[in-house]
């Protein structure tokens, strides 16, 4: 199979009921980096997990990070390796001193 | 990059603004074959692409078909490759003379 890089990858427990919540941060992630992802796979797993990597790197995992990442914390993971020159908006600009939003 | 199969990819035209009908589309065939799937990519294009494959099998193409895939239509064309002995509901028979739901 070929595939297109730069990709992610979404792995969710089905079991968890987590397919809503990786289809969403997919959804996010290629509305955010419209043309700057060749792909993002959502991949049915089991057993807790939600894992996001980009290529060969693990961005986040549920069960080292002990929860679900936040949006803006995920793009800017994406952001730093893919499009380090991108501005993520309002959620991006810690000067602010607010919690970022997604 | 490992990719898990059987894979699906769901090539869509971002200036069409088609993500939000990819990412349902993804989202029902996981929700069908949850366990069966190994992967659903979304993968942006461009030109009015709206392609569905299997693996290495052009399931859908907007282009030839002229038009999108109905749901159920699309669940029945992966079903008959990985899963053949699945029922998919009231959907899949034809007997009932009416038109098919999702």
């Amino acid at each position: 199979m070929t595939t297109r890089q730069p990709r992610v990858e979404v792995e969710y427990c089905t079991q968890c009921r987590w397919l809503l919540r990786a289809g969403w941060t997919a959804q996010e992630l290629l509305t955010t980096f419209t043309t700057e992802l060749g792909e993002v796979a959502l991949v049915p797993g089991t057993g807790g997990v939600f894992d996001v990597r980009l290529d060969d790197e693990l961005l986040w995992s549920r069960k080292a990070e002990g929860g679900f990442p936040e949006m803006a914390v995920l793009k800017q993971l994406v952001r730093d390796r893919i499009a380090p020159d991108r501005d993520l908006g309002h959620s991006d600009r810690k000067a602010s001193g607010r919690d970022a939003g997604a």
